[in-house]
């Protein structure tokens, strides 16, 4: 079992802004999945990976392929108190899920330096 | 409820890493809280904050402290496949646990920018 998360790196965000807006992609994307994987996943030390793309319509567009694979997956909208609009869109956790299942959607994504 | 996310700054770690391990230390530290405390911060939007500290052995105190208050606490270490040394002390989840009780401890931490 695997999680991706992927930022919307046309924001560019900062180090701790990114680390948090990924934070929350993952739990909410892992309380989206079946117990039995979560579990799975937990067993396996959580492996996740933060990768990129490039626009926020890429990024919706993964999104939707995601939950119309009936992948768990979590879309990220900031609150906007600080750096970001209000309802921009940072970034997508898909999975845990099987490596297989993601690959598809995610295997030709970069990751984030 | 709040969560925090303590970051050793020392290791200077690359954005999509350090996004990773704030990630793991986030779920880590959640599965840690009782029941109706997991509840309360999911409705209440998973407010969380990725600040920072600036060596390894602060980063242990301040786990060890978390864990003696009674708090969920998660200590993440790197696998060390890529970046870091197997074992590398990254970052420590605290919470979600009411800012009261997280004041004491990590009041004074400056954000991660």
């Amino acid at each position: 079992m695997k999680q991706v998360i992927v930022v919307n790196e046309a924001l560019r965000l900062p180090r701790g802004k990114l680390a948090a807006q990924v934070a929350h992609a993952a739990v909410a994307a892992y309380l989206h999945a079946p117990r039995d994987v979560q579990r799975r996943w937990l067993k396996e030390g959580m492996p996740k990976v933060v990768l990129r793309c490039e626009t926020e319509a890429e990024l919706l567009d993964l999104y939707a392929a995601a939950t119309a694979a009936g992948l768990p997956a979590s879309l990220i909208r900031d609150a906007g108190h600080t750096v970001l609009e209000p309802g921009t869109v940072t970034c997508a956790g898909i999975g845990p899920a099987a490596p297989a299942d993601l690959e598809p959607l995610t295997g030709v994504l970069r990751l984030v330096r």
